[in-house]
């Protein structure tokens, strides 16, 4: 895609090279030919690393204590940022917007999901979601998962609420009445999610919207973390052209 | 499959022949060379037209409330019964064991499901089960449901639990500590089980075995009542072979 | 939906009332509030009774010798048209626009499928093709099917190629050198096209995109007939406001 | 599961040991509280070094045409032997009988597939196939696979043809008369089977069997080559107790 006489290519500070996370996108930068990997930091190293590399752009997938301050310096600093840190409440993205104000040629991008096709899932959910009597979430993952259900079918549930909301549907239809242990699952947002957790798998989702005589599903299966990496490279790619906040990955995305 | 000069068909009294599942086996009676439906009685129609008709064997689609009165009968003229009406405790199986007792040569098949797939994948189940660390099922059924789970999900978890127990495996990992809205679903018999409702479908199964590297999923659908008729026939042409009381179809498939 | 004071709903004249998919339309048209039944025609009877029937919309559920009959003659006489009759080949559409084109305030739909879910499918499939390396059609039907793939499976993957073409995307990977017996299926417009047909089954279709790491799965399933009505019943009710000739359901849907 | 007085744990001598299955049988064998590797060679290796070691046990995990020497080598100096290589064809096979016969003590297990679960698949497939009138293999692979269908569905495929020669079943309806790009896939012993390649998947296999109302679906996903070790070590524990050649790891599974 890049042609040889491109000598500009965007160069990449990555913060947080040492995680799992890290790791893969260590390969995943080196391995893009318009990319290139200018400085690798851990969540300890001195963030003076990044503005020394003469990086145009940052990509912080640290912890969430530290996730703050490498996107202020890297603001402050005139560099875009793409993050993959969770943590980013909306107290949190309210100060870096006030800080935006003041650099207003920066992008940045905050993911909470890089995974392209877990985000077009939840958003073909929602679409879909008002032509449909009935539906339900289940979310799949391996058993060392502390939460459940999931961050993204919450939010999946959340999308999907706000559509059935806007289209003035009625609850989905159930007429149990008795259920002593609970197999009816989570109610979130108007929607049912239930959460398996299941040695061998990483992380799945099912979405089933169903009505007289047909069902729809759509499934999505991140099987190991280079799931991600399309994302950040997208990201990596999309940001500067993106001045300004954008949260989450289906900005970037062309649905249209 | 029957030759010509095989002139002596088994003949069939159907009791509840204008429920649901009743009027599913008339069509299937009627189109099965081999079998000749000679009487229908609604729940509540005496039982002597059944005598009357030289029924050789009695099919039961009653209700609870009837059903043990339907079998009695047959028993003692001598019939052979096949029973798709549910509600037969251990209890009311006690009393018909020892009606049955009197009568060594008749044979009496109770199925609390007659789906072949069902109770074939119930069983995979079960055998498979000692090799994977995590198991869990997840049911899904029209939203007119009243019961949650399902009786045949309990009953796959029964047979799961006992097979993790006896292969004296320790519980599915799971290191959940945050499920505030119960995603996780209902233990039963230690397996996890999450009941689905969704307007489109009408009665299916997954089983989902995990272990590092690897899933087993055993899915069955049932599409609608005819799903039910096979093992029904099969039922019809088995019991005569089979003196004693049967409970399960399971018993009556050859998975050697 | 309807106010009490809205006297005048959709008059509807169905011609094909006596096929399949003309008896569930009986039921769904007469099941909507909204809509009203006028008449319903054999593909044999006399057009003149739609005349007579004062309907203000025709259903065409006929033969693709009889539809474009029963179009022309709703066209000629100012009624909105809904046909889902196969047969609409690229001639037959544009004798209809040059029809049209003198009677501007008719709409007319012709939607080779009208299962809603099953549109969106295939439209979230295109949408997404451009973002994974690979991808794959199976689509699964009763025994009973002529012709494979099925014509659903074609404009889908239809739909992918073209979208796949726009974003430049090479041929999906693929090192298979020695496939003697032909299991990889059909080539249409460069996606691989499984046809499963098994006892039991309807109509289903699994569109599988892949990339590294990650895989999204679109499944469609119309288990009956009824699948088809919730698409005809928003066609009958959108037509009026939809003058001149639409092609396909997705038309109809919102899916900004 | 071993008591602390067990001194005597079984000793592996590992050949094969840097190709991608022999990578991880060393974490395997390693990680394995009752198993002792005490040597690794490459297939390039002297096999004297597994005299040298004092093994109990081989695992031969190198190339077709170093496979037959190591297994050779190894019942001559009455080991017993677990076989992961493929290529062990009839005639292999039967010169290996023929000294296996001169060492009646030593126990061999030559196993095309390792992985449990797809073993079970497969077996239940074979079980369940009397009880349907259709059959239909999905078997979906990495697409860097050089043959398609993959050796596995051929298996599948063999043991379902005959099982259902046994049940003197007909052949699976299929009114197809129109399929120009043959999208019905490979016919294999009676069965169809379609080859998926997909960017993102491992190995993956599903079973569709169909009756009228019902599905029976039997799926088996290998994410990663660790779902062939729970099968290897189950193999090392189990071959010293099955003198002579087993071929296939379904002879070592409890499936009463």
């Amino acid at each position: 895609m890049t042609s040889p006489a491109e000598t500009s290519s965007l160069r990449v500070a990555l913060v947080g090279a040492t995680g799992k996370m890290g790791r893969y996108a260590v390969n995943a930068v080196n391995g893009a030919d318009d990319l290139e990997l200018v400085a690798t930091l851990s969540s300890r190293d001195s963030l003076d690393a990044i503005g020394d590399s003469g990086a145009s752009h940052v990509l912080d997938l640290t912890v969430p204590s530290v996730s703050p301050e490498v996107v202020r310096y890297a603001v402050d600093h005139g560099l875009h940022v793409v993050v993959g840190t969770s943590g980013w409440s909306d107290e949190r993205r309210a100060v870096l917007e006030a800080q935006l104000a003041e650099h207003p040629e920066v992008g940045v991008l905050i993911a909470p999901n890089f995974s392209i096709g877990s985000v077009l899932a939840s958003e073909f959910a929602a679409k879909a979601a008002r032509y449909f009597d009935s539906v339900e979430i289940i979310e799949m993952h391996h058993p060392n998962k502390v939460d459940a259900p999931s961050g993204t079918a919450v939010r999946t549930a959340g999308l999907i609420g706000a559509a059935r909301a806007a289209a003035q549907l009625p609850a989905s239809p159930d007429a149990t009445e008795h259920d002593p242990d609970g197999s009816r699952g989570a109610l979130v947002d108007g929607v049912r999610v239930h959460a398996v957790r299941l040695a061998g798998l990483e992380a799945h989702q099912e979405v089933l919207l169903g009505t007289p005589g047909q069902q729809l599903v759509l499934r999505h299966d991140a099987f190991d973390r280079s799931a991600y990496m399309p994302g950040v490279l997208l990201g990596l790619r999309t940001v500067a052209s993106r001045p300004g906040l954008t949260y989450g990955l289906d900005g970037y995305l062309d649905l249209s």
